[in-house]
Formats: C-alpha cells, structure tokens, sequence
C-alpha cells in the first residue's frame, strides 16, 4: 500500500508484501517489535485466534488476504476445482473469532467475488485487488473519521482515551486514536491520556507504542484515575471506539468504557465513539440486547504468567461494557456525526 | 496481643514481639507471606516508605513502634540529651510518607510523652506502653465501626470495595474491611466485590488474601468494570477506608475511589466511609488542602517487575485521590455514623 501523504500516519499492523501477508505481532509489543509473514491461510486464521492480530477491522483485513492466500493454494493444488475446495478455508477463517462481525463480513464479500469467477483463471489477482479495496477503504474511512472527529474538539484540548483502536486495531490510522492523531495534527489537541485498560492492558502496551512510534507525547494513566484526572479540568473529551452500536446510540466496548463515561457526564467532559459504519448493528436494537462477552479468571488473577491474587480468590472478567446512548456527545463514522445519538438519527445516518 | 474472639479475626500485620517490630511484608504477598524484625527506627522509616506496611492505621502504629525503637537507640547512645537528638528520628518517620495523618498523629502522641520523661530514666517501657494503646485503640475502634458500619447494610447486601483496609492496613480486623468481615459475620453482606487496585494491586494482592484467609468469599474486578458492576445492580454499597479526612467531610484514599463515588452516586449506590478519628484532620479545612503523594511512574509502565509500555511513554501516577463529602452517604469512625457529612457535623461528631 503506498504511503499516505497525512501526518502521524506511519504504522501498518497488517499488509500484503510481495507474494504475502506481513503482521505485526501484537502480543509482543511493546518490548518487541516483530513481523509474521504468511503464505498460508490456516496460519492466518491461527494468527487471528491467538491474538497475534486484533482489532475488528484488522481481522477483518487479514481474514480477506487470508482468503487470497486461500485461493492461491486451492488454485495450485485442485485446478478448477478450486471454488469447492476453498469453502473449509473460508469456514476456517470465520470460526476463527466468532464475534468480530467485521471478520465474516470481509470473508462473505471475497466469498461473493470468487463464485463469480471464470474456475479456469487464476483468482489470485482478482481477489488481491478486492483484498487491497477493503484495506484501502478502511484506511480511507479512518482518515475521513478522523478530520470529522477532530473537528469537534476546540484547540489546546486535553483528551483521554481508553483500549487501542490505532493502526493496530484497523488497516491503519485507527478510529478513536485517528481523531487523536489529526487533532494532534491540527493542534486541537495538545494533551493525550490513555487508560492502560485492565486487565489486557492494550493502553499500556499498544496505544502508547503507536503514539511514541508517532511522536505524539502520551502519558498513561491507571483506569481508576480517570475520573481524578477529569475533575482536575485536565480533559475536555474522552474518545474511544466500539465493537458494536446499537441501533439506538447503545455503544458496546472494552470494559472500562463505560466507567469513563459516567465520570465525563458528572464532570461535564465530552465523549465520542468513533466507529465505521460497519460497526453499527441495526439488527440490535438496544445495548441490553448485545451479547457481552465473559472471558477467564485467570486474565485477572494473573499477569504474564504470574500469579497476582491469592489461590482461592474468584474474578469477574466481562471484556466490554454497554455504554448507553444518553451517556454519548458523538458518534463519528465516515458518513458523518451524530450528535446526542437517538434511533432516528441513527437510522437516518444510515441510509445516507 | 491476645487474640479477639471475634469472628473473621485471624491477622495481624504488625507486632511487637520481644525485643522490637514484626511486619509482614506486603509487598511480597500473597505468593510469599514472609515476617520482617525491626530493632532500627530508620529500617522503620525505609519500611514506610518502601511499602512494606501500608495503610493510614498500621503505617502510624507501627511509626509508634518505630518511636519506641529510637528511644531506645538514643538513650542508650546519648544518655541524658536523648530527648534531643531523638527529634531527628522523628522528624524520619513523619517524613516516609506524606498523605496518611495517622503517621503524624501516632508520632507526635508519642512525642509529647516522651517529652514529659524524666531524661534519666529509661523511656522504653513507657513508650512501649503507649505504643501498644495506640495498637490496642485501633483494633478496639475497629471492631467498633465494624459493627456501627455493618448496622447501615440491608441483609443480604453485595458491596464492593476498593484498595485494602483490613488486617493488613490497620492493627487488625480493618476498617472498612472490618465492616466487611462484621456484614459478612452478621449476614448483613451476602457477596463481597473487589476492586483489583491498579497500580499496587492492593485489592487483588491483599484484600483478596486477607479474605481467603477468613474463608469470606471474593470475587475480583478489573477497577474499570466497577460502574458496569453497579449497573447490573449487584452492589448496594461501596466500602472504603481513608487515609486523611477533612474538616468538612472530603475523603482521600487510595486512587481509584473518587472513580466508584461517582459511579456510586449515578447508579444511587451508596457510598461508605470507615475511618478511625485518628484519620480525621480538623487542622485541614477541605480535600483541596490535603497534598497528595504522586509516586514513580515505573509503578504504571511495570507490572510485578516486568516492562509493559514502551520506551518514551510517561505516566501519571498520583495514588490517592479526593472524594468530595457530597458523594459520601455515610463515614463512621469509632465515635458513630455521620450521615451526609457537613462541617457542623464532622465538628459534632470529633467532640463528642
């Protein structure tokens, strides 16, 4: 992909090079910054459930030149077979992670453009180009979101985000650190705060490894301070992403979202979701009707192998959290921004 | 000290044994639960400041401890002037950490009797005596607030608690973990929450042992996920201890519980305080006056010792914060319950 001409825009997670797919391994950051390169599509989809990539739109991303080293493979191997063949890889790669909805709905569209294929041609260029559209489109998206995001926030602002949904989580840019990265650009913003997101901490380790790639200065900060960093003025916004909005305004993300949310209305600090249209779901239409996932105890009874609590305590670990509508300023896709969400703005934003 | 028959009363962190000072160091639990002999005021005051003892209650017994140990330095060093040059191991204690008033309280206390000594007489064993009142007090209005504080709770309560206020921060049986242990004994709280307590991960390390210990069951959350906690209505109250109370009410306590105030107060949860007076600082008019430790900004980047964010990333590590008295339902102390704290009230309660 060649490179943008927009400032603090340097880092790409996931990108096809030469004759296959490069990502960064992300469970090694920040101490260690080392590429995987794929050529086969069952790595990718291992690759996706192990977590060496995530982010909704990221596994989308990966998933779809998954399927291009799929078709690779499947073409050599079965000849015009290949359209047969190539259906376990594709049902391999959406088992992968189950709830990223970004992941089945980037395998569906590949899935859509190889059936209509001439079985005697090699596919590989086709879907390459298709695979390299949703990549450029959702970079594109974020760009988009991010002057759209920044244009809400007055300059010399303070703001504070919560998990990554940088270039680590999307094709590049990211979403919610997107409007950071432009409105740092544009001189919006002066003061950046990240949450270092208990208990997977992505905050630590991914947020603050984009941002110092980047130069943009952050300082970190532990979740429960947020509300303490807010009463001291020191934050105009809090901005985040979200792995599902409801059909009314409800925003699911990382846990901890929610916390920072009650605290920006009691303190009169501002809250945007920045997301892709992609992300919202008018299927569901409230946050009580999004499926909150619950993963292990042990994410919080112990780090990096090292047990934290005492043999005999129990932990409650819901990943994300439902923030409600009433609770949201703005919600910035690449279609615009829907100020103090309801159902029919966002229905309206939708059949833009 | 003899042994209470009290239920869920089974730890004691600070000690006098024989010759000088045990303290369980905490910063090794709950892998390792290793004792430390003090007979030095200065190994006492680095104790402090290190973190092998924490907590306002235990941090000024066991800087009366520390008193004790430098009496006995100085008199056997300095004969007759050991009144005098004893000031600077003074001085030492009330300097290792800043924000808890119990250190000052407890040394001052006994200060002025040492002052009042004959300077030919050995001053140990009255020292010591005092030492061990102040030791005994706390356990007694420990055990005081914990029923005073139980009192307030509707049977079958869940509550939630943030840092660690038993056994292990105080003489014994804690504050707001002695409320805690007292609902539990009395069936007034049926499920007991903990907030993990980023950074030091006091809840997670310590409250979560202490509660093991007494077999009182324990559930662990990420500090984030307290408001969604609240949000599903599965606690009534939050519990917490302070490290200094003001004339007019403002609580500081460990960073993180401004956060679950808020969330308390927006979910019409309600909030507790349980403190000893010894905790409240009428010479401090509001919360704004009380200065608040920030401490390294490794407790953030690390986690048990090992790198979590990046090079070039900083951190903002203040490690208590200020809860306004508008957010407070209910502190008790030793002396009974104020209700909405006020100054009048605050004033009512300290002279009775």
């Amino acid at each position: 992909m060649e490179k943008q001409s927009i400032d603090y825009d340097h880092i790409r997670a996931v990108e096809w090079e030469k004759e296959g797919l490069r990502l960064i391994d992300q469970r090694l950051l920040p101490t260690r910054n080392k590429n995987i390169f794929f050529g086969n599509v069952v790595d990718v989809a291992n690759a996706i459930t192990d977590m060496v990539v995530r982010g909704a739109p990221a596994i989308g991303i990966t998933a779809a030149y998954g399927v291009v080293l799929a078709a690779r493979t499947r073409f050599r191997q079965d000849g015009v077979d290949w359209q047969a063949t190539i259906q376990q890889d594709l049902e391999t790669l959406k088992a992968a992670r189950p709830t990223a909805v970004n992941l089945a709905w980037a395998v569906d569209k590949l899935a859509a453009i190889a059936a209509d294929l001439n079985p005697e041609t090699d596919p590989e260029p086709v879907l390459l180009e298709a695979a390299k559209q949703i990549h450029a489109d959702d970079i594109d998206a974020n760009h988009k979101m991010g002057q759209l995001g920044a244009g809400l926030i007055a300059p010399g602002s303070g703001v504070l985000t919560h998990c990554n949904t940088g270039a680590l989580a999307t094709g590049g840019y990211g979403t919610a650190l997107g409007v950071i990265r432009a409105g740092y650009a544009s001189g919006a913003i002066k003061e950046v705060y990240a949450d270092e997101t208990r208990p997977w901490l992505q905050g630590a380790r991914l947020t603050a490894w984009e941002l110092v790639q980047e130069k943009i200065p952050v300082t970190l900060i532990a979740d429960g301070a947020a509300a303490f960093l807010m009463k001291q003025g020191k934050v105009q916004w809090v901005i985040v992403g979200s792995d599902r909005i409801a059909a009314n305004g409800d925003v699911a993300n990382k846990i901890g979202t929610y916390s920072t949310a009650v605290a920006a209305r009691h303190h009169g600090v501002r809250f945007m979701v920045v997301a892709p249209t992609s992300t919202v779901d008018m299927g569901t239409a409230t946050g009580a009707d999004i499926p909150i996932e619950t993963r292990g105890q042990e994410e919080l009874l112990a780090f990096g192998g090292r047990r934290i609590a005492p043999e005999g305590a129990s932990a409650w670990n819901p990943v994300f959290d439902v923030t409600p509508a009433e609770l949201v300023d703005a919600i910035v896709t690449e279609r615009g921004v829907v100020e103090h969400p309801t159902a029919a703005k966002m229905a309206a934003m939708m059949t833009k």
